[in-house]
């Protein structure tokens, strides 16, 4: 399955991002880098599989999930910029405001977001819901971001582990910060595959687990997790079981919902 | 009708935005200090203003009013800042960048973006059209600032007029950096008021050349006008009178959008 939701993914990007050398082409340029291709695509992975999790079909869900991947890139280059994490790379290569320039990163973050919200309006249902759930994660995410910022001293400097975090603050941060974008790729996923009520609640539960799962081992990756080590292990397990357990009753093949879940433990994805 | 319309306007943008204290509240009071109160608030009035042209109610159009807006907003907050035009003012008071901190004004400019599009999403009719109008003008303001700078010779330093500009390059960034905002502002009106296709079109015409008759306008009060002053004048003429053309045969009252066009050739509003 992940092949053909991986086609799906890159074949939407390609169609709403601007042409090559539309104009002005810097910024066209710019959006396409920040982009890229190939990349993991996680988050609209779990947009395209919700959808196939309430029965319906992962190609109703190529919008959403285009939007959400543009969303989660855009907060990446802003991210990059000197005024907040000062990163002149990003996956092996110069960061956006490092190739562009501070201000064309700034901009192209600014056209991806935008972007991003009008590729979910062309969702084939439940438009008014999926983009509600694209606008809250946008908001909840600039939060965890600020509140993160707050947490390491300031906006200025690279990110670093710091020694004690109250549990609230750390909460409140994972939340935001990646948690929302898991929870609006799924929601969005389920009513653009038709789901109901019920069921986007369930795929709300499971990708809130997920996205903290995620976390909490991207910390233990990194060797800055804000716990003691047994405890951040601890987490991950739990709420990768809550993820799992969340998706219990559904009326599609939550197959590969499952399968990511249990590779993201050992992130082997 | 006007103070009933800034009543409207007022009232939803302080519904939507974060409340005062809202966590993290330096994010929420930076949010409420960019769009501030009691502005002009000329790009909601349009989109009100077209609702009831169509012969819908303004109240159906709150929504979109207040996103239009917050749009507009983010956008100053994100042009003020020192890696774009580098203003430490905006309306005789600090920018925000100058206020909150640099990392803290993109983020607040970020977070104003997804605001709008999720208060869009309120509507009560249309929203995947309203969506889609608001997502278009997102991107293409984008690309006429980018453009923009491009003529300025470059995304630093405070912008000025340049002697010699190709009648083409001003027409593509007037048209996207201005006049986007006040089509999606008339094109949501339309729509979440209930017009028809006819209807909506005619507003897109209408606020188009209201777009463009404002900037030229603008110039002309800052004497950095690309063109003569006469044939900038001559532009601000022509304009208006398309403008106020475009609005022959909408179904509802269009006195407010027609006295609107007519002060804004004086800029008395």
């Amino acid at each position: 399955m992940k092949e053909e939701f991986l086609a799906i993914i890159e074949r939407t990007l390609d169609e709403v991002l601007p042409k090559e050398g539309e104009r002005p082409a810097e910024l066209s340029e710019a959006m396409r880098y920040a982009v890229g291709t190939g990349g993991k695509r996680i988050r609209p992975l779990i947009c395209l599989a919700s959808a196939v999790a309430v029965g319906g079909k992962a190609e109703d869900a190529r919008y959403p999930a285009a939007a959400i991947e543009l969303l989660h890139n855009y907060t990446l280059v802003h991210d990059d910029l000197p005024a907040m994490d000062n990163d002149t790379e990003r996956r092996g290569k110069p960061s956006v405001w490092a190739k562009f320039g501070e201000g064309n990163a700034i901009l192209a973050g600014d056209a991806l977001q935008a972007l991003a919200f009008k590729a979910a309006a062309n969702a084939p249902r439940n438009v008014a819901e999926i983009v509600a759930a694209l606008g809250a994660a946008g908001v909840g995410v600039v939060q965890g971001q600020v509140e993160d910022l707050k947490r390491e001293g300031g906006t200025d400097g690279a990110s670093g582990g710091p020694a004690s975090v109250p549990v609230e603050v750390v909460d409140f941060v994972y939340t935001h910060k990646t948690a929302d974008l898991f929870v609006a790729a799924a929601a969005m996923g389920a009513l653009a595959g038709g789901g109901d009520a019920a069921s986007v609640e369930k795929l709300r539960t499971f990708a809130l687990n997920l996205g903290l799962a995620f976390q909490y081992e991207d910390d233990l990756l990194d060797g800055d997790s804000p716990f003691p080590k047994e405890k951040t292990e601890s987490l991950v397990h739990e709420t990768t079981a809550a993820a799992i357990a969340a998706l219990a009753g559904l009326p599609g093949d939550t197959s590969f919902l499952k399968s990511l879940s249990e590779k993201l433990v050992g992130r082997t994805v």
